[in-house]
């Protein structure tokens, strides 16, 4: 499961025309606020004489719930809806990522240059010095982002095709926040070792591995075992994206409730590749103990095997003085089990699983959901930092050290960060790189 | 073997201060054409009072003749040169490509749409319906480069790393030419059935496959097996780019001996990947008779299974009127094995089995060297056809429909164009669709 938000909404924009005077855009935004649908961006199309255009983008839960919207829409006396534009849909025509040349090219001679017979020059330096692959060609820019479509957003198993709108989109924000190259490779396969096997083999490509949606328990295989094959970054975004963020906004959520992290005991509920990314981070972080409870009990294994405890949900809910939910089950915790004092992340999307408000209200110390808790302040800036300083891996100093830039970047208030914060991804990057190199995990130059 | 324009020369750029009066440049030009070599771009990079500083680039085979070009222009009076510079190193920096977001991203509603939440919808549509795929994400404009470095350039077994620079080449000139998006794909192997089971598994991401610098026979091999496996065109460029070509200059050839190709017979010297692509094209074009030699008595016998002749090379060159070669032989051919009225096509770069004016003054009615022949005129144009309308494979109606708009883009008196001719690739990609929809290779949409 990946945490981010409104993840099951669809937008919007509807193209709307109001009376040009006051009170008209309150009751079309109450219209709609009270059909249960959130407002994005509001902008003002054309000014006409009596009345004004506007776009607004709205998310709704179905084409239903926007039938209902229109239809209270239209009880407002003096508005019109002239359209109602899909521009989610006409933003992905085409796809959303291009392989590009980056370098001048006006005439022959700088074909001559980056093609034949320039490039001769350089294929044969490699050979005779492998490693000026590293500085010649892209090699160490590009991340594959791998998946197999078992676990897309809350989606489900739709298949690696279906998933290829999330991967182009990790792929535009790599490019946008840190200049990674990164490359959707769609495995149409269950079997963890047709994945380890093709991705092990065209591994040479890439200076990192992004595993991506892939469903647990499948996903903790596949990246051991690509993780022991390689020398470079294998990283399952899920499990660890997630945990990172996850850690930087519990950072932030104990100064409400006064605890101190390596002393707490922490309740994790749902053990999938979340769940158990999550508790694995917290285990490193030095947290004294993780218990965690799940449907399956091989699952409750896995994470007795990690140095951690697995439990009843009774039992998390009674004995943890901080609760992580990341189950896909909304109203999972009842008002009944929530302790005086606790801090709970329920960070199921779009519905957690209990609502902050109602969670405060039975005496939880803090209470949020996971809106904010999105997986893309983390990867952009864990895999710069790892390339920057040739990492032969990500490990849990590179993953804390990426929490800490993450948690100390929100505002006051906030859990974490806007993953448009304009110092974010610089910040994590440069505590990856220096937790990388305290750590010893890069490659020398041969 | 591919067949490309000086690939083995090495490229640099001279800085070079001239007296400014009339003769020196001169001077310079001759000192270097004298040491064997080529001059490139000249460009006046600052005017003086007595002295002007241009930059020159020349192509050298080794250091050791940089060094004898050197001592040359020492000789000359008044010349001096400031610096050697290394455009080509400096232009592979970092490589040269990038996966890149074409959408705007201006803020958080941008992302919204491309991202979550906005992304989950176009993921359920295309589960819904998978032909969506087609339409909203970057599937069918992207082209797998794939190799295994077996075969690069003429620099041989050098490996799939060391070959990244050409498959990048590959990729900027499939951005620059046709707006495809190009991604190498390295597969550190020799054994095709790894490679056969590697690209089938991550064929989904892709529009097509385009095999590159794969060696003979392994590569005949991966061509069938995908071809046969996969749903999208599959086309191992050194076979049958190079063989567009070369029909292409054929075309134009012929018109200088009078010969009718239907009714000649073509004799093809090497039969790697490149003579065994150009004997099966001439076969479908209609040739009567090909006949072919080669070493290994294995390849003589897969072009008996083609249709055409094995041979021994003096059979070869008495009973043909046309002679292809492309062994990367220099001299193969003696001037005694001439015959009065032959086309002879001498391919093998940087130094061709016999040289054109050699061949001529043994008797020949035209010869040429490999010098224009570029699979770059073929490829863009026989990949962005096929994938605009979505054709299965690329067969040799559209091979022939391509290698006849090359043909009729060269100005007179040349076999082939310029690969930066305005109207080449644009050409070769209306004639690739037209063929491919005249020859039912279209997948209907669902």
């Amino acid at each position: 499961m990946e945490i981010e938000r409104g993840a099951g909404k669809i937008a919007k924009t509807l193209r709307v025309m109001l009376p040009d005077k006051p009170g008209y855009l309150g009751q079309l935004s109450s219209a709609i606020g009270m059909s249960g649908s959130n407002i994005g961006d509001i902008r003002m199309v054309r000014i006409g004489l009596t009345h004004n255009t506007r776009e607004m983008t709205i998310y709704v839960d179905s084409e239903e719930h926007l039938e209902q919207i229109l239809e209270n829409i239209g009880k407002v006396d003096g508005i019109i809806v002239e359209d109602v534009i899909d521009l989610v849909h006409q933003r992905h025509e085409g796809g959303k990522i291009a392989m590009k040349g980056v370098r001048s090219l006006q005439g022959i001679s700088d074909i001559r240059k980056i093609y034949t017979p320039g490039v001769a020059t350089i294929c044969r330096d490699i050979q005779r010095k492998p490693d000026l692959a590293q500085r010649y060609t892209v090699i160490p820019n590009q991340v594959a982002i791998v998946t197999n479509g078992t676990a897309i957003l809350v989606l489900g198993d739709i298949g690696a095709v279906a998933g290829m709108p999330v991967m182009e989109g990790k792929a535009v924000l790599f490019d946008h926040f840190v200049g990674i190259s990164g490359i959707p490779i769609l495995i149409q396969n269950r079997d963890p070792k047709v994945i380890i096997e093709t991705v092990k083999n065209i591994a040479p490509t890439f200076g990192a591995i992004k595993l991506e949606d892939i469903a647990a328990p499948e996903c903790f295989e596949i990246e051991d075992a690509l993780d022991e094959l390689l020398d470079i970054p294998v990283l399952h975004d899920d499990q660890h994206g997630t945990a990172v963020v996850v850690l930087a906004a519990l950072l932030n959520a104990i100064r409400y409730s006064g605890q101190m992290l390596s002393k707490a005991t922490i309740g994790v509920i749902g053990l999938g590749a979340a769940g158990m990314g999550i508790s694995k981070l917290l285990l490193a972080y030095g947290v004294k103990e993780v218990i965690g409870s799940d449907l399956k009990e091989d699952a409750k294994t896995m994470l007795d095997a990690a140095g951690g405890r697995g439990a009843s949900l009774a039992t998390v809910m009674s004995e943890a003085t901080i609760i992580i939910a990341t189950t896909g089950c909304p109203g999972l915790i009842k008002p009944e089990m929530v302790r005086k004092g606790q801090v709970i992340l329920a960070l199921s999307n779009p519905n957690p699983e209990i609502d902050p408000e109602l969670a405060m209200a039975s005496g939880a110390a803090f209470a949020a959901d996971g809106k904010s808790v999105n997986n893309a302040l983390g990867f952009p800036g864990l895999f710069r930092g790892a390339l920057n300083v040739r990492a032969r891996r990500i490990n849990n100093k590179m993953k804390i050290a990426a929490a800490k830039a993450i948690a100390v970047c929100a505002e006051e208030g906030e859990l974490v960060p806007s993953i448009l914060h304009p110092d974010v991804h610089r910040s994590v990057t440069e505590a990856v790189e220096r937790a990388a190199l305290e750590s010893g995990v890069i490659k020398p130059w041969e």
